[in-house]
């Protein structure tokens, strides 16, 4: 029950940093499950840390571990954090890099980029105790010195409360949401590019008027109207609800990517046109 | 018994898609083990994942359940597909990424790249019983609300028949066999260029005549006498049986196809000198 | 009990090598827990491998066994080995890929880059005996056919006398040991360059002088002095000791190794200036 911890990491796979980690969680739980979700996040990048991290998380079994380090802080004042939401837990720094779980959950803006959480459902400790750490820690590995541990332990049924305080406010990044412009349209951004070139933004479903073939989307130079079904029946560019629920932008047997010349932080526009 | 699964696509490990897919299958099958075959298949490229495949399932225990996704067709209406051989189960999509496993059952050609089968010793499902599949299918995604699915709940013993309706044919591509020439010599093709630059062809070791010191090889404009038995005791440009049983080309100490300047789809020429 | 198997190889992930090795094991020891350590250790570079292993073992439980592929000998008369030591188990080549395991345990120089070793409390055995391998041994693939079932069987418990006969000596690599030179200075190389840059090099904190703040280290054109405590604290070029206990020379948000044109096999320098 709940053994599985799956790894976000920028750490890429070449070097040993992934595979230490793995060594202390299995010091500690030896029957704990390991999967990777990406090591090749881009190093310090955060908000793509952010995204991947939202694209997976979902469709793992209830009360899986999901440990981040993308931790371009580490050794500094930054806290490091368990989130504990119905549906999963989360180990990782207080950067903003759990900024897509946290939607639904913020009540209001703290400073600077802190959000105030609404905490009903939700439990955020900030990881203090360190009778969980390793005995010692590496001010440039807290990773496997102190994340890893704690993720170990709590897959094992160690309560959150254990680890430190509860906390009502986490980092949450501006980009993680779009916004709604004063003439009803819809202005995001692209978040990802993928394996495929497909640009994913951070558009859900929701956030989209009910009728789809009633919308255009603007990136660059490009306009399109309407939302295909899938890349296989599309006609050149093409925009659709991809796999994880957000919009995409999408090339038929190419990269999106490539053609356009666009890439994560370009502006995506979207208006009704019914 | 039988609880190893392992996963062939072409997503890359930048992306969190191959990460969905086991979170679906520890939903599924707690017990799974999950082994990965390879995720750098290029975007698309069926007959490389065809072949990569092919090079490593044998070595798995008998009953292991291979996931193949590359699958550039999702979405359309291409079958996806249960192959069951007396050594192991392969779940699918029907484009020929599955052309290697079937060499021996091929009955004769029925229409385009399709080929009957001889079902004597194999079974072969349409996969159409949506029981088995996530409620909610994306049309870009079968990979994850179908095929992992599908191949979870078989890992756990449901009897193939279950999933859909046993068919006889299914596509083979042209290119994972060598042709035999009017002259008596064999005509095939580089299908693999691995890590090392070794050039790896479609011409298996029972496909060459008995004295391998007797045969020269053509590829580009280099002729290669003769077969050597391993990189560690070859000179210059050379030729092997390969670990998987396939003809290569290498180079000793450095990268026949950087030497050669040759890659996938480029001819190999084999004669008899003797 | 000990049932956990790391890999690192230099295989990459784009081919089946890898995989075809797991299979094998999970043939033999279906309750092994399979952890890779990288396999991207770049082709045939045997002392980037030794480096990557000498960072990660030490996190793993006790009598964790190490599989390690990196041999470009494969198929000559190179020897394959066990080293147990009181920490963990390793089968790899006898190339000089364990020289970092043996610091520590070197008696004396033997012949070449062979050393003697101390065996009192280490054992080191010649994998000769054919029971425990592979019917049928690749002669360009011991990985799969030798060193994967040795693992595997050793995992379940096999002592090592049974694999072969009891030796003393093992190839260590010269570059894998910083010098003292006649002036007091300490001379070493850089043998990694890691993802984000940073340049690790061969000298450790038990090679320094006991006050850091009176050091100065000359990497290229650049002097550098004292010791950081983190990469978040630092600005510009700075030294610290990493997390595996190696000293590294970082820059603060950017990559050091870009920024000063260096990389493996680059002479470090240290000087007491106290």
């Amino acid at each position: 029950m709940g053994n599985i911890i799956t790894l976000t990491t920028d750490f890429g796979l070449a070097d040993a940093y992934v595979a230490a980690m793995k060594g202390v969680i299995l010091g500690i739980n030896p029957e704990a499950r390991l999967v990777d979700i990406s090591h090749e996040v881009r190093p310090q990048d955060i908000a793509r840390g952010a995204f991947i991290l939202s694209t997976a998380y979902e469709f793992f079994p209830r009360r899986t571990v999901h440990l981040v380090v993308v931790d371009p802080g580490v050794g500094t004042e930054r806290r490091a954090v368990i989130l504990r939401t119905p549906a999963a837990d989360f180990v990782a720094p207080d950067n903003g890099v759990l900024s897509y779980i946290l939607r639904g959950y913020v009540a209001g803006s703290a400073a600077g980029n802190k959000q105030k959480l609404d905490v009903s459902e939700i439990e955020v400790i900030d990881i203090t105790n360190r009778h969980f750490w390793r005995p010692t820690v590496s001010p440039t590995f807290h990773g496997r010195d102190i994340l890893a541990p704690v993720a170990a332990h709590l897959s094992q049924g160690v309560p959150p409360a254990e680890f430190g305080e509860a906390i009502d406010t986490l980092t949450v990044l501006p980009s993680s949401v779009p916004r709604r412009e004063a003439d009803g349209s819809i202005s995001g951004c692209i978040v990802y590019v993928d394996n495929f070139g497909n640009l994913i933004t951070n558009i859900q479903r929701n956030d989209l008027p009910r009728k789809y073939s009633d919308i255009s989307v603007r990136v660059k130079k490009a306009v399109i109207k309407g939302l295909n079904d899938t890349y296989g029946t599309g006609d050149g560019l093409m925009t659709l609800i991809g796999s994880s629920e957000y919009l995409e932008i999408a090339l038929r047997d190419g990269s999106a990517a490539a053609y356009l010349e666009a890439g994560v932080g370009d502006e995506v526009r979207i208006k009704a046109t019914g």
